[in-house]
């Protein structure tokens, strides 16, 4: 299993990295480059050709602003690509949100919150077990400490109030 | 290959069928229910529950205004989720794309664009073609289609302009 | 008297407390939870039957970004459902706010302000106050002083600039 | 049972009469007025003060473009107020939704959807149904019924796509 | 000349001082009042019945969220009301704007920018210089010297760069 | 009695002559040009000069999009302006709501709601009345007709519902 | 002169051609094509390379959605880049504006109103006249000419109201 | 080669100081002037006539809220004018980006991002590489450098997180 995450520039970095942990810790392999759409096309246009070949299941492309980047690299692969409209501007992830959802007819991005890096990772996984029935497992088994995790704080509601 | 699409409403149906077209076109098994999050619940989650189990590989859910079924949806599976915010009010979609976009940690919900139903379903072709290596060749083949289709309408410019 | 008040978070805690004080103050027997429409449906679901059978009856349903919560609440039960958006993301509560008063015809849910627990206590008492009339004296007197505190407060604007 | 319906405007006249029809069919006695708060302050304050005393239980009041009307029947009454946002202006009653939701402290308005009267209707009976038991029955068979709705059109879908 | 200043809340105070300032500083007698449009209606009512007959000869009404004040004013008054949204809320003052523009024909208030104080002084100074000429000089006075500072602070501009 | 009004463009008539009419029929004579501050400012500033000469009370100043009109009267001026914000664009006038109403200190534009060029001529009147009192006396005259259409617009509520 | 022409999809054709129809009266070369930055972005680069070599001086690029062509465009060349955000969703071009106007450093593109292609032409012209002395004796002609109209404009406006 | 730069106040300095920066390294002569379209008019009229005489090729025009200044020089200058809207208000520079973007047809202005005024001196540097060959072999060499640092940030991540 292998993801390949793209950001548009390293202040994008710290909103990124939950996704790359939570992704290891399902043991795939995550390939994270710094590639923007506007600064590095080709570079990207490179990368983006490695992983359509290299065994990649699915993109994740976080931007800010003007975020063409989730579009474009959807435009040069069938992979799945999400996206992850990052808040970096006055515009507080609006404009990032917009860039990245409105996609035309052919060419989509499965956009998650601003700044959702974590339900991209999530997303990602639950796209991978469609192929990986173990991760599919571990999936359920997270929604199980999800759901023991809400019966606790549920619980702590409880006696705090009652 | 199987995919459950959900609408909330028989008003959202003339913005999901195209969906269904193009998944029939490439061989997908489709499973179409209208049932609200609000008014069918029960009935939702056996549906759910159903496709949990019987194969389906993706959901799509399309909804309007206060639209929580692709998120009620996505609660209650481990499969990939895609959400169609339909404009179905004064707000122009606007309320339907922050109520599905907008989901909290570890339940994503895959949003693609206002009335995006046909990108719904290739991003479902996307999602499944990575455990289906057919798909993804037939969606290599829509790309050159869509190639080809582009370059159509640049000769036409040319001619019309020059 | 009693009324169910479930948060979708945590983190949306501070912002319910008011609306317990207010509540207890007036003498109603009030049941606090953390039932996210997401992360705890069937626990949520027990909650909403239970209440709809020992005597609660209104509602106050709290969350934020795709604040299903209160439609989810609503959707399961006819007794009075209040909804209070929370400010918790970078959308300041306009997708909550979108996300609880948007709802299809036939399961309606009173929306209060952004952040706004102090008036779903006050019109969880309205709504109790049609069946129990010493509510409505007591919410009278509170009109009382609030007009006594307004006026108070105009005094010190005459005292202060004239 | 009695409701009060106040609109702002006849041009709101239509987005009302639905409203009408339920609480009407579940025999409630409704009293409909025009009072503008800005053009008909002074009637407004009686027509209130009445409904305080006539045994009236809920209030619903519908306003467009900088609608106070909702809030200004709120500020006369501890009864619960209803407010309906009437999309009756360019920005598409976005400003009618923010003049009613947005209310201050101590004053609530119980908002529904942009042009929701029928919500209206049903919350206005939801509140009622607090007092008068035989309303939650009806309100749960109305819900048995949209529940057999919901299912009739599922089942036409099934048939229509499979 | 005399104008009378309502504020909804005591929290408006900080951001209507400035206005009381100007007005002071122009030799306006200024009635400043804090009478909440849905908290203090009665002892509203009586000050703008008073105002209306004590020779004041505008009015300044500066509010939050859902700003009804203004509005309110301007609907038991002939003399004209300057509406100044402030930004109370999480909607930034985006909510008080719309409250307080779009008024209904024949009720208008003179609107001015969101926590715009100031220039809700200047504007009932320019309106009573309709009648009092020494105003209109003063005015014209204060327009000189706001060129001159402006002329200063491009000099400053012209030296720090060239 | 002497008012100015200025629209930016040709296609702002329509929405311009109400406010002419209600003018006239008060007596007040009224100088309607058209002068865009982006392709007519030389002229326009003649306009300003003169009427700052003439005995012109009030300006009121129309236009849509990035609407500078209102704004560039204002900075020639101490006399009131009046702006008209007009719904002329994709974004329903909320661009030039947005260019008019957020005025820098010092320069006030005294803003009326989108397209709401007739309350823009009342309050031009309301502002004449603070020194012609034979204005004042009519404008009650016309609040207490809108008072009677309001009592009979209710009436006619009452007897089709009740 | 030359300026090359892109626009995202034939359905934006309509809004392109008074920009070509202009550019052509003054002159201009103009090269049209139809190449969107998601479907055709090779046969894009490849124009854009050609561009930056056969002497074109600007680029015009007209895109819906999420408009990321201004942007890729933009990214490879130096030449000037103007947007022009069309209005093609139900966002109303919003969320193309935003698309476009949000670039980061380094990679401006000139973005002019939503389905601004006129302005966009003349912006070109001014670009290429800063080089071509002829082509700002035009411009300033065109400014005499518009400002011809407006007095006329304005004429009947005087000759129609007064 | 000279560049014009207006600010409408001094308060907008620090966001204009880059683009003074980026341009002197770049040889360029460039005026700075603090000169607000509605509090100096007269000598910011001045200032664009005497541009238009004295070799100027490009003007930049920042301003916040109801932002004119941009709009204004193009209405007095053929020149290509480049507008950047500040986040000077609650409105987080909203008001400013539609009062410059939204201009009519004739009178272009060329806008940038929201505080984008780096953005404004590299579209300043295109434009006038038009003209200026030398410059455009250094804009090449500024992406050739962005491209470098875009190489090593991705070799930093590449390094970080494998």
């Amino acid at each position: 299993m292998r993801v390949a995450i793209v950001m548009g520039s390293t202040s994008d970095l710290s909103k990124v990295e939950s996704a790359v942990d939570i992704l290891k810790n399902y043991g795939v392999k995550v390939d994270v480059r710094c590639l923007s759409a506007h600064r590095a096309h080709e570079a990207l246009s490179e990368f983006i050709d490695e992983a359509n070949h290299n065994g990649t299941e699915v993109f994740i492309a976080a931007a800010g602003m003007a975020a063409a980047l989730p579009g474009v690299v959807a435009s040069q692969t069938v992979l799945p690509v999400i996206g992850v409209p990052i808040a970096g501007s006055q515009l507080d992830g609006m404009d990032a949100l917009f860039s990245i959802v409105q996609m035309p007819p052919g060419i989509p991005v499965a956009t998650v919150s601003i700044n959702g890096s974590k339900n991209a990772a999530y997303l990602a996984l639950q796209i991978m077990s469609v192929k990986h029935e173990d991760i599919k497992e571990k999936l359920w088994q997270h929604r199980e400490e999800m759901k023991q995790a809400a019966e606790k704080a549920n619980q702590e509601m409880i006696e705090k109030f009652n």
